[in-house]
């Protein structure tokens, strides 16, 4: 698998297909495969309005029955046009990942903006904050006493104070503070003048190979409540207790938990399904990639490479993406334009010329490499709506 | 190694460094990091101007002194400024990926476009391709009959041909026929109406870890060699004899090779210097990038994740990025929008709020996604360029 991941290995290096990869390709087989629209051009994305809008109506069901807030990541879909579905549907607003998702989605008149992340408010970005401090409801994660200082400096001037949330690191070990840490934290923040309205946390660990994701779930809701007591103990009111991955989402929607902030349940991915936390006909977005070549014996070459799909790979699953209609074949190697999928011998094979759909390994930074997404119902196109963020980073 | 590969791994994945890494950092470490500009949000890509412009033209001397047409392959840089500077300092025209970029510099001005692809002119595509083909001087990658015939029917209503060379596998076993199927393929495009004008090859297989690269580029000038001979005893006059991958560029410049089509050496990047085929000096763009969060021990975290660096990551490279101020430093994972950067015990490590510059392992991904480049000198930011071909994978 080593040679694959590369991306500079042989054809034989595919033929160690994991098990687990050949289960998710046969679950993934039931997604139904839209008809290629003639107007288009490959690769784009496909998304069909009909599983979306179940995803969505089913995650927001969910939260409900449980009393829990639903606040979904954007940084999936970056898409306006998702994001006010979700919220039509009931979310409680939405979360991002930058500034610039923030400023896209407040330019669309949604202002109701958890950013989970530590931003440091230097420079331009402090500037840009207080801006949108002062035109939409704005909560910003921090996991640092100094990074708080940043925020509460870049707010200075603001007539209401900014409302900060503490990050928990609950397993995953990339960003937030341990549960003892927090009160530190919060008492840094408010001694700054921010408003600390309580903590949250992102369960990441519930991604890994062989993880129990039931774990990473208790792993947020345990964590996160010492968190909350340890800031009750210190004087804080604590109204926000968020918890969020799409695969621990509905595992750790339990008190004290009062918020989610699942992103990629909108889509689903290979990866998703492969770790069985989305059903296989419940994936909603597709690249479509025409097959270029097949000079080369053994194998088909598709025109979405490692800038459509890109080289997202987690070490359990084999390959590059998935394509449901060709459950045998690999997708071993991906270049820039280019994707070769292995087809092992006496397997069919897409023609040359043939419009397949690929089901990405993890849908977010693909969606974040086009500038739209086609949207249609039963395999035809109806329209397109912009990737409103793409490329919003900063 | 398998855990930071896949972006879920413990931070413990990162103690097996290979010493590859560390010898690449040592020598990243000559580079000069640019001083931050203050009006400047991170993550940004900031390309050192002089850096820039030494490497054309060093690249150009080369060519010009063996008497060989370069024709830089855009997608590296997807710039029209670049793709400027490139054809002022002596190249012959510019190499594409697809459609979408040939339409990009086409727009621009720039018409001696070769497609060093196998297009399948199906669709829009097939009414684009006529376009520029009525607009600007093209060569387009055929690598099957069927392929060639398609091209042909999209542009049959055209004033001229179009012009048309045989993609040849020397190696890389991506796309390309053998040198003994050349012939066939061109008869088929000569008959369905097309131009043959010669051959050309990718030698991607000098990327790989542990290959001779000289083996590669003499793999190249071989069967390029022996594909223009079939198809000049099949009667075609061959004046395209075009090879081209920046490892393989200079070694596999001699006769017949009339043409090469390097495009990562405008920037080089960290697989480049770690294969010896870029001085770490020659390194001219760098991701800037503020760390955010330090509160995990042994590790900062940057806001530069995978929607910036990518997760491209050959397999004898440790990480996702060099950092050269931080040589013991090991970008172990990264996610959407942050890169968990391991600091071994005793080492330097930047701090909460510092701007650091980090080497991608992949330049070309990397530059897909940003709407522009931060052009400086000596480290000071002078002006900003489109990337104008961002995300033309169509």
């Amino acid at each position: 698998v080593t040679g694959s991941a590369a991306g500079t290995g042989s054809i034989a290096g595919s033929d160690s297909a994991a098990t687990v990869d050949t289960a998710t390709c046969g679950r993934l087989r039931r997604l139904a495969v839209p008809r290629f629209p003639a107007g288009l051009a490959t690769p784009c994305l496909y998304v069909d309005l009909d599983v979306l809008d179940r995803n969505i109506a089913a995650m927001q069901a969910t939260m409900d029955a449980r009393g829990i807030a639903l606040r979904p990541h954007v940084k999936t879909h970056k898409s306006v046009a998702i994001a006010r579905r979700q919220l039509a549907a009931g979310a409680a607003g939405v979360t991002v990942g930058t500034l610039g998702e923030a400023e896209v989605m407040a330019d669309a008149g949604i202002t109701d903006l958890f950013v989970a992340y530590p931003v440091w408010a230097a420079g331009p970005k402090a500037k840009r904050l207080a801006a949108l401090h002062a035109r939409a409801q704005v909560i910003v994660g921090i996991d640092s006493a100094a990074g708080a200082r940043g925020l509460a400096a870049a707010v200075a001037r603001s007539a209401t104070s900014l409302r900060v949330a503490v990050e928990i690191d609950s397993g995953q070990h990339r960003t937030g503070v341990t549960f003892d840490a927090a009160a530190g934290v919060a008492v840094a923040a408010r001694d700054a003048g921010l408003e600390v309205i309580g903590v949250f946390t992102h369960g990441g660990h519930g991604y890994a190979s062989g993880a129990d994701r039931s774990t990473a779930a208790s792993d947020e809701v345990r964590l996160l409540g010492e968190a909350a007591a340890r800031l009750g103990a210190a004087g804080f009111t604590v109204s926000l207790i968020s918890a969020g991955s799409s695969p621990t989402a509905v595992l750790s929607a339990v008190a004290p938990v009062n918020e989610e902030r699942p992103g990629t349940y909108v889509f689903w991915d290979r990866q998703m399904v492969g770790l069985g936390a989305g059903e296989p006909d419940a994936v909603a977005l597709v690249v479509l990639s025409t097959v270029v070549s097949a000079a080369v014996p053994g194998q088909v070459v598709l025109d979405a490479g490692a800038k459509t799909l890109t080289k997202d790979r987690p070490a359990w699953l084999d390959g590059f993406g998935a394509l449901p209609a060709y459950p045998s074949a690999t997708v071993s190697r991906v270049y820039d334009y280019h994707a070769v999928v292995w087809i092992p011998p006496g397997t069919p094979a897409p023609a040359l010329g043939e419009v397949v759909a690929v089901v990405p390994n993890h849908v977010c930074p693909v969606v974040n490499q086009f500038d739209e997404l086609v949207v249609g119902r039963a395999g035809v196109a109806l329209e397109r709506w912009p990737v409103d963020a793409r490329g919003r980073s900063d």
